[in-house]
């Protein structure tokens, strides 16, 4: 709980001045219109895609500084570029242009006794910062998301991806300059000083909230260190249930797609609960698909009864997001101890149910404390795009402000706005 | 951003126990029906209603300490219970009772083309920390909308009530009990250690956001120190601007009244903007009516050369929220000036509009950037009862989360249900 911030001169100067633009642009692009907005959107869009050769070329750099720095190949696919990847990055700034402005929105109006109406009017959070790794698209998403918005931007990508970075960024300001915008609404760091980071942590007065993106390690030093309010991020370690009443061709499809559509994913299952009463039709129907597509087991000891090759579970491996080919199975005595496992080892982010008691499935909904909960579907559709937000820029696994996959209403808030014709308060 | 929390080993073992015990008891209060709740409300209601004898008791011993020490006779009207502010508690109890129950309440359902259908459920927050001074009443004032939103809650009041508070805390610890709900739902400290409170900002992992109500200091050491998000309320220097298209009578009941009607709100004007068009035909009918109440004027240097006894304002005065019978008056060249001097002095809580012209309010509506903002109507009605949201346990001044008064639903957040029917994701 030390407050005093120590930077060195140079950094201190930088956020000073990167801080103040910053505010400076938040106004601006919290009052431009959604025709500028969509107008920047699209040229910032137009700019990338001209310049897509430059982009490549810078991407090259990176990428060579990192094969000899020895970084891994899961890194390296990361941070790499390719024709497609900038075209979809222009694509994806075309594609927030389309979607419906939050802000000026006015809900929930309502005449009160006292002869005043009140109503809640949606506005832009003001700054917002974004840290996050060694994916160089996230700089034109992320950029995308908080202009649509109405917010200005600070963002920090990985100094593994800072020649790609600057590359998009001076197409992000030239698109900003086209509209007639300040450049400042989106500043992108040129420098790969760690003490920027803290610096931004740092810094109420001039960053309203952090959005990091990137690995637990990241997520976890930020929210440590952070004087300024974070959207946080982090393990997806979801679960499915099936339970005594399911259907089990429904089940073994939602389980299967839980696990295999693609094992990467914050939404991908890291634990199969399955109801003892029915576990040995379940398997028998999933467990060949598994092996197909060469999943590895961690049982509990009923499972390993079941499962031949089903490694013993650790207490370990309840809590582990493998995001890999590994899942582990416990077997268990109907939902309340469904519903125990997933408080005590869950992260709060996408468990679901499948079953067609309706009862179970409402307990189920009612009593996990997660982002999403779901019934009868698959954990991958955790996803702002599946949900219909449109984009997202990330899920929170917070409980302030937000909760799950984060849109473009999500980086605002609503105001109050009242109405009346000269009416006092008796 | 020290990490490491230094407590006092008697203050370390309380706050782990409280600090579990309060999960404990969210986990049961999040799933309690909205009736175990509102008996639970009722019995509370009952039990303070029945004990009135023992409160007042303990609350004269406070008092008899507070004169000692020499307390404010401010101080003293605030911490001072009498029949009538004991029923109003027990009153407020019932009211809250029937409010609506926020948690539960699934808006937005949307089928997607997926196949899956896609809402939102409210859910409660957790446990929520109160810090707060010398009001007995909001113990249970406070307690009460933490358990109708479904959070536990710890609640950390002035040491000069510690006698009121603890009698008070009894009948809640019965009423919780009577309704077959854990005691620990609503904990309030019986400890004066101010340790207690630095305990209560550094623990996020079992507090899920503080709500401190008090005095500007109190806010501002609170959201230095605190580790656990904090929803906050700061100043309310909130303004009135009467535009050259003002009604003339609708101005001068306005202004009288966001001045008048109380003194101590934190929804009292404390500086009024005139257009420079009208300003001297809206002080000649509103200067009288100052003058009968007794408020003394701050004025720019054209409001003193029309108001006899001004007192010329200094730079402080623009920032200052009297919360007493001062008011500072700034004549203005149009709604541009206006909107730039609140946004430079204001606190960003409640200001408002005097006009008739439609383009004009929009301008104001939209541009200033405040949490509450009103065309036509006195800034006393920034009030959670008054905007219909039953009650409130604050203001909000922040940008995250909440904005302006906040009531059941600010205790809350949503979290995602999905509904499929064996749904996989492609």
């Amino acid at each position: 709980m030390n407050k005093v911030l120590h930077l060195s001169d140079s950094i201190r100067a930088w956020i000073d001045t990167s801080g103040r633009n910053a505010r400076l642009a938040s106004k601006e692009i919290a009052q431009a219109s959604t025709g500028t907005k969509n107008a920047a959107l699209e040229a910032m869009a137009q700019r990338i895609s001209r310049e897509a050769q430059n982009i490549l070329a810078a991407n090259a750099k990176d990428l060579e500084a990192a094969h000899a720095s020895g970084l891994s190949s899961a890194l390296l696919d990361r941070l790499e570029l390719t024709p497609d990847r900038v075209n979809a990055m222009a694509e994806g700034l075309t594609q927030i242009s389309a979607l419906p402005d939050p802000v000026g929105q006015i809900d929930d109006m309502n005449a009160r006794p006292s002869g005043i109406t009140v109503g809640r009017m949606r506005v832009p959070l003001g700054v917002i910062g974004i840290i996050y790794e060694s994916r160089p698209n996230v700089t034109a998403d992320a950029a995308g998301l908080c202009l649509k918005s109405g917010n200005a931007a600070i963002l920090r990508g990985g100094s593994e991806a800072l020649n790609s970075n600057q590359a998009i960024s001076a197409c992000l300001s030239l698109g900003l300059t086209d509209a007639g915008l300040s450049e400042y609404v989106i500043q992108v760091l040129s420098t790969t000083d760690r003490e920027a980071v803290t610096a931004m942590l740092g810094s109420p007065e001039y960053i309203d909230v952090i959005v990091p993106r990137g690995g637990k390690r990241l997520i976890e030093k930020v929210s440590a260190d952070a004087r300024v309010p974070v959207i946080k991020h982090l393990d997806g370690n979801c679960h499915v249930y099936i339970d005594s009443d399911a259907d089990i061709d429904k089940a073994v499809a939602v389980a299967f797609n839980a696990k295999c559509r693609r094992y990467g994913v914050c939404g991908a299952m890291e634990t199969l609960l399955l109801d003892s009463a029915n576990a040995s039709n379940v398997l028998a129907q999933l467990m060949p698909k598994y092996r197909e597509a060469g999943v590895d087991i961690r049982g509990c000891e009923r499972t390993c009864e079941l499962v031949p090759d089903c490694q013993a579970a650790s207490e370990d491996d309840w809590r582990t997001e493998y995001l890999a080919p590994i899942l582990a199975i416990r077997i268990v005595n109907g939902v309340d101890q469904a519903i125990d496992h997933i408080g005590r080892y869950g992260s709060g982010h996408t468990d679901a149910i499948v079953t067609n008691n309706l009862e179970r499935s409402q307990q189920f909904v009612r009593e996990v404390d997660s982002s999403s909960v779901m019934v009868n579907a698959s954990t991958q559709f955790a996803d702002g795009f599946e949900y219909g937000l449109g984009a997202e820029i990330g899920i929170s696994t917070d409980r302030l402000h937000v909760r799950g996959p984060v849109g473009l209403e999500g980086l605002t808030i609503q105001k109050y706005v009242v109405f009346g014709d000269g009416t006092t308060r008796p």
